[in-house]
C-alpha cells in the first residue's frame, strides 16, 4: 500500500523546546521519520515522504515537496489517488512507537476509511479507499473525520492501537519512546542522556 | 477468566478536582467502574471488585474489601490464584474506554504474563498465568513488571490497545472519554455539560 508520510521541515517539534534545542529537534524529528518509514516498509507499505521543503531523509525513499498546509497537501495526494483504484495510507512522521505489526493492523483493516486515533482527538494514521474522503487535521480531527465519512457515505473503521495512538509532541511523550520503542529514536534519546524517572508517582524523562 | 478490578473508595480521582467536586469525583469513579465491570463481562470475564472499603457498586457483583495498599491487595489475590490453576486478570477501574473486544484481546493473548501498558509507564491491565509473578504499581510499573517477569522466568507479552492504554486521571483524559467511549461515563459527563472543544489547536473539555 502507498503510504504518504507528511513531514514538516521548518521548526519541527517546537513543544519539545524545554528539553531540546532547535538543531536537536530537527535531528530527532528526522530520526523518528526514519523509524516510521522503516515500520511502513516492514508492514509491506511503500512510504512516500510529503515534505514542506526539500529534505534529506537519510535513506533512499521518494520525497514529494508541497509547501501548502498539511491538510491541503494530504488532500492533493488523496485526490490523485481517487482517480486510481489503490488505497492510500497517511501516517504521521512522529509515531516513534509504530511497529510493522501495528501498521499491518491498520493497512489490513477493512473499511472505506480506517482511522487510528491519537491522543487529544487527533488522527495519527489512516487508510483511505473512498474517492470522496478528504482530511482536515485542524481541531478535533478524529471527530471531524468520522463526520466526513458520514457525509460522503464512507464506512469508517477504527483500529485500536496504543502504538499508533502515541504521537511524540510533548516532553512527557519522550518517556513513551524510551519505554516502548526500540528504533533509532529511542537510541537517539539514550545517546543524549535521556532516561525515564519516577518522580513522586509521576513518570518523566530526565537528561543526565 | 476471573478479573480483579481494584477500586479506591476514599478520595478517588483527585487530579480531576479542577473540574469536579469531591461528590462528583466519587460518582464519576463509580460510573467508570460500572463501565469496566460491564466490559469485563462482555469479554467473558468474571469481574470481582477489590475495594479499599465497603462500596455499593450499583450492580450485583462480588466485592472483596482489602484496605491494604494497591500492590499488596492485588498480590494477595495473585497468591490465592497461585495455589490454583486458573489465570487471573487485573483491570484498573478507570479504563472508561475499555470495550469487550479490547479486553477479549487481553484475555486471549498468549503469555505467562500479558501486560496492557498505560500512558506514563503504567500497567492498566494484565493477565497472570505464572505462580511467582507479583505486581508493584509504584513508579514505572510497566518497566518493573517486565523486570519481574524476567526475574521469575515468566514469558511477558504485551497487548497494543489504545483503549486499554487510556486510564482516566487528568482533565485532558475526559476528552478521551467523550470522543471514544459510549458507556455510562461518557453519558455522565455529557449530562453534566462537558463537551470537547478545540482551543488553539489543543483539544480540551469545557463545561457549559
Amino acid at each position: 500500500m502507498r503510504a504518504v508520510v507528511p513531514y514538516c521541515v521548518e521548526e519541527p517539534k517546537t513543544r519539545l523546546s524545554p528539553l531540546l534545542d532547535a538543531d536537536e529537534r530537527a535531528s530527532f524529528a528526522r530520526t523518528m521519520l526514519a523509524d516510521v518509514l522503516a515500520a511502513v516498509e516492514g508492514a509491506g507499505g511503500r512510504p512516500e515522504v510529503l515534505a514542506t521543503a526539500p529534505v534529506d531523509v537519510g535513506v533512499d525513499r521518494p520525497v514529494v515537496v508541497d509547501d501548502r498546509p498539511l491538510s491541503a497537501a494530504v488532500n492533493a495526494a488523496l485526490e490523485e489517488r481517487s482517480v486510481g483504484e489503490a488505497p492510500v495510507a497517511v501516517v504521521m512522521a512522529d509515531l516513534a512507537l509504530a511497529t510493522p505489526d501495528a501498521l499491518a493492523g491498520l493497512f489490513g483493516a477493512e473499511g472505506d476509511v480506517v482511522l487510528a486515533p491519537g491522543r487529544g482527538g487527533g488522527t495519527n494514521a489512516l487508510v483511505c479507499r473512498h474517492p470522496e474522503f478528504r482530511v482536515d487535521y485542524h481541531g478535533v480531527s478524529y471527530r471531524d473525520h468520522r463526520e466526513v465519512c458520514a457525509a460522503v457515505g464512507a464506512d469508517a473503521a477504527v483500529v485500536d492501537s496504543y502504538r499508533l495512538g502515541t504521537d511524540v509532541d510533548d516532553p512527557a511523550d519522550l518517556a513513551e519512546v524510551l519505554l516502548h520503542a526500540d528504533g533509532r529514536a529511542a537510541d537517539w534519546l539514550r545517546e543524549r542522556g535521556f532516561a525515564v524517572a519516577a518522580d513522586g508517582g509521576r513518570v518523566r524523562v530526565r537528561r543526565e
